[in-house]
């Protein structure tokens, strides 16, 4: 399989992964058992990941990551927005 | 910077981002706000990453994203637990 292929799928599944949880938490309204730890170095990774994809130029890494960190900084909006 | 090393630290954040959420959940031992989809779909784009790095040979890749397997695994058992 090529790699690029495998990357991009890998990293659909990691970046969406955070839908749910965004989708239960615009639901619910409610953020009590969610860890604003994690958000912040989650966020952190993503972006660094970001870089390490742009210094590579690895378009699967680059994208996903970038999607992941919208994803998850929209999460961060609701932690505050519920808190 | 070398771009290993970039990878490396971006890696150690994105991995250990589900510490703090481990720590609260077995502090707290509740997950009714935690999305297990978001765990099942997590699991699965992490361990397809750990192919693609095995796939380029990229040791930032493979190390980090099979720590973050290992972190989620780990928070799926205590979702059951807890639920």
């Amino acid at each position: 399989m090529n790699e690029n292929i495998l990357g991009i799928i890998a990293g659909v599944f990691t970046s969406i992964s955070m839908m749910p949880q965004l989708i239960k938490v615009i639901r619910e309204k409610d953020v009590s058992n969610i860890s604003l730890g994690m958000l912040l170095i989650l966020i952190t990774g993503l972006a660094l990941w970001v870089v390490y994809g742009v210094l590579k130029t690895e378009w699967p890494i680059i994208l996903t990551n970038a999607l992941a960190v919208t994803l998850n900084t929209i999460l961060l909006i609701f932690y505050f927005k519920f808190k």
